[in-house]
């Protein structure tokens, strides 16, 4: 469904502005602009009045300066990926499309990192990278551009040993709301020299600058790679053995957790033989004595916790069928209701508080009667619910909202976070207060009102609560 | 050498405010003034006006509220082993010590991290945790304050494996030029819930807001460590197989480079037996299987490039005298040249153009004619050079002042940056243009005077040139 704002008073003359430049490469096309909305979840597409695709960072300066002046709002977009609305239009304006911006500029071997243009993806990259020994180890499922996993602060199954994009982005060039081209880093692996300003643009959203070009940390792809499941009794106890894990220095590169209603959807799905129980997923990392010695401590791990047994391979065969199975999960509880719609959300918890936290979710669940699997990068606390809504039901979507008010409140009591690596977009705003206090969103309105006076990239996101 | 500045206006009223609430503990003695001041290299001591003893968040606050009140500077100060000029007070004003805020508030050891006050010493913190099967790794040489590592985005032997302070603070208490007191992010790892202002505050070097507490990321104490020496021919060697070794994913913990000028200054000094050649140090943290597997494979490594033989133990009393050797490399260094200062400083570029940075370093350290020995922690492309400098020939301060600049050119042209990890302060004020880029330099300080609109946070430090 899609909900028309008004569009943004001077978009006509930017239009005018930029057609000498950009041609045809800005459209007021209704199907391009239909597909530059969210379009995921249960939120209103809000449709932008028009979509400008860019090919260089002078474009994109070029596009937003027009747009400052007269002051018509921003809205960057990469795949259009993310859950939470964040390339919605609500104040209409100008979508600046960058996944034609898809170059790969280059790859330092020895430095071990690579500069890319935002619109490549995540396995466009990783496909270019395979005969360097190196490889870019953020996952978080979708085939993201590179630009909006950074814009959003993505993480995903590798982050317990690998980290989140602010661990794997080096340096970043965007262009401010003035118009300013800024290159936030030099390419050292580390500098003291002044403001994080990398860090501030990692999941700024779109909302103090559009980025333009990235300069990334690469891994060496591991000698060896082994992998496998175990199933446990109760989410409780594969919690507890995720704890034990990472406490034992094992420098797991993977652990997932499948409650049982996943499980049975994956099994369905993939035809794997998975047991009717909670799952941990895992790999390892290293050289071939190395793996094999992580596959074999956990193993010893996991029983100790009641679980196992823990059939584990370094075939690579094997192991792309169990991280295929994992990654269609979303896909694989789409049958678990047919014609529901499935709203995937997300809480993080510090990890000791992570067992209560699904327990008592998945009590909730029970209670309310809901369709909703779980999955979980439990390294991180980080876990997902993707409750599955009859959408012509609304006694059952005001339940659902509900629930995930809940779930997150749940989350901020136990010291934990409203999203681990969805991000804020329109829908986790109304939490933004309760998580981080007054004071701290009014520093957060502080940077974005000294950067963005006029509230044009991106507005009603992240702190913005005017749309 | 001191120099007074005048008197900020307002101090008097401040010191009468704060009195009632602080008693002893703000004074103006003369010999506290002085130690409030930077005195560790050729930087004049700045004194501030008084010094405040703070002893909680609440009493940072009513200090901050104070002084702002009466437009007076605040420097925070933790035990004032920064090399860069950062608690000089070129504009008076009160230095705020939270030294006596140190205490451990908390270690959650199944979420691997604690909670500390600012005050509190690395090795305190690590002392602390001895039973706990955890440590905190970021380890400058220095038994710097958390606060003051957190304020310069501290690194040091351990970050090539361990990350810097940037990579280890989950979240952090602190008071904002106007009073607020803000805490950047919950205890989750991780979070996509706004701003990142964890990492802005993390190297912000007090100029921003003052730090009063902490929740840093702990580590699991390796099973096992194994550590030692290898000589190579030349710099250029030991730096490829630096490389060579991060490249074949072996995850060292330390890789520290010696030149051979501080190689015979740390054999005399610690009487172990080195060579006179540059020189790795390393260490591995692992399994038992693990580290002795890594430090074969790094001997093999140093082979092909001419290195060697790698001698390695994991006997811990071999390796502590080792590292005391490396940390003790400032003092041992000061027999180079007797009477004479030594001026640290540090730069960093993408490690594949550290061999040419170090060795053309080294050419002009020849041609010169200094004595500058060069240290690095190599596996982050970061070096550190100490030329010993005879303070009362001013031809010769002149020289190394030139020397340190071209060094920094060289590396910013190297694409890296004029510190690697001992900030900014006084000192590198002035290549931040260069680094950066005056768009990027003007967004810093977009950020600065919009936390900070009236400049009484640190004033005349990292982006401000007004002093």
């Amino acid at each position: 469904m899609a909900l028309q704002p008004s569009p943004a008073p001077g978009i006509a003359k930017v239009i005018d502005a930029l057609r000498p430049i950009l041609g045809d490469r800005i459209t007021t096309a209704a199907a391009v602009r239909e597909q530059h909305a969210s379009q995921l979840t249960w939120l209103l597409s809000q449709l932008p009045d028009a979509v400008a695709f860019a090919e260089s960072t002078a474009e994109v300066a070029a596009i937003v300066k027009a747009c400052a002046a007269e002051n018509v709002p921003m809205i960057a977009f990469g795949t259009g990926t993310a859950f939470e609305g964040h390339v919605n239009a609500p104040a209409g304006g100008l979508s600046i499309d960058v996944s034609r911006m898809n170059r790969i500029l280059a790859v330092n071997t020895e430095d071990m990192d690579c500069v890319v243009q935002p619109g490549v993806t995540r396995q466009t990259l990783n496909s270019y990278l395979r005969d360097t020994g190196l490889f870019f180890p953020v996952d978080p499922g979708a085939d993201a551009s590179l630009g909006g996993m950074t814009a959003t602060r993505a993480s995903g199954t590798n982050a317990v040993r690998y980290g989140t994009m602010k661990d794997n982005v080096v340096a970043l060039t965007a262009v401010l709301p003035n118009g300013d081209v800024v290159r936030t880093a030099r390419r050292a692996r580390k500098s003291s020299a002044g403001y994080d300003l990398t860090r501030l643009m990692v999941g700024s959203e779109g909302t103090l600058g559009i980025i333009t070009e990235l300069v990334l940390k690469l891994s060496p792809v591991p000698e060896a790679v082994a992998g496998g499941i175990c199933p446990f009794p109760t989410v409780r106890a594969a919690c507890d053995a995720v704890i034990a894990t990472i406490q034992s220095a094992i420098p797991v590169a993977r652990i997932e957790l499948l409650d049982e209603v996943t499980a049975a959807a994956v099994r369905s799905h993939s035809g794997l033989a998975l047991m009717d129980s909670p799952l941990l997923l895992l790999e390892f990392h290293g050289s071939p004595q190395s793996v094999a010695e992580q596959s074999q401590r956990f193993g010893e791990i996991a029983e100790t916790f009641g679980g196992g047994p823990f059939e584990w391979s370094d075939k690579a065969e094997q192991r792309a069928k169990l991280w295929q199975a994992r990654h269609d999960a979303y896909w694989a509880c789409l049958a678990l209701r047919p014609g529901a719609r499935p709203i995937p959300t997300d809480v993080c918890v510090p990890i000791a508080r992570l067992a209560d936290c699904v327990e008592q979710t998945k009590a909730e669940i029970a209670e309310l009667g809901l369709i909703a699997p779980v999955v979980g990068h439990v390294g991180d606390g980080n876990f997902h619910v993707q409750p599955m809504v009859d959408m012509s039901n609304p006694d059952e979507i005001a339940t659902v909202k509900r629930f995930i008010e809940r779930m997150v409140e749940r989350a901020i009591a136990m010291d934990g976070t409203c999203t681990g690596e969805h991000g804020v977009g329109q829908e986790k705003r109304r939490y933004l207060e309760l998580e981080h206090g007054p004071e701290t969103l009014a520093l957060m309105r502080t940077i974005k009102r000294a950067i963005d006076p006029h509230n044009l990239m991106n507005p009603g996101k992240l702190v913005d609560n005017s749309l």
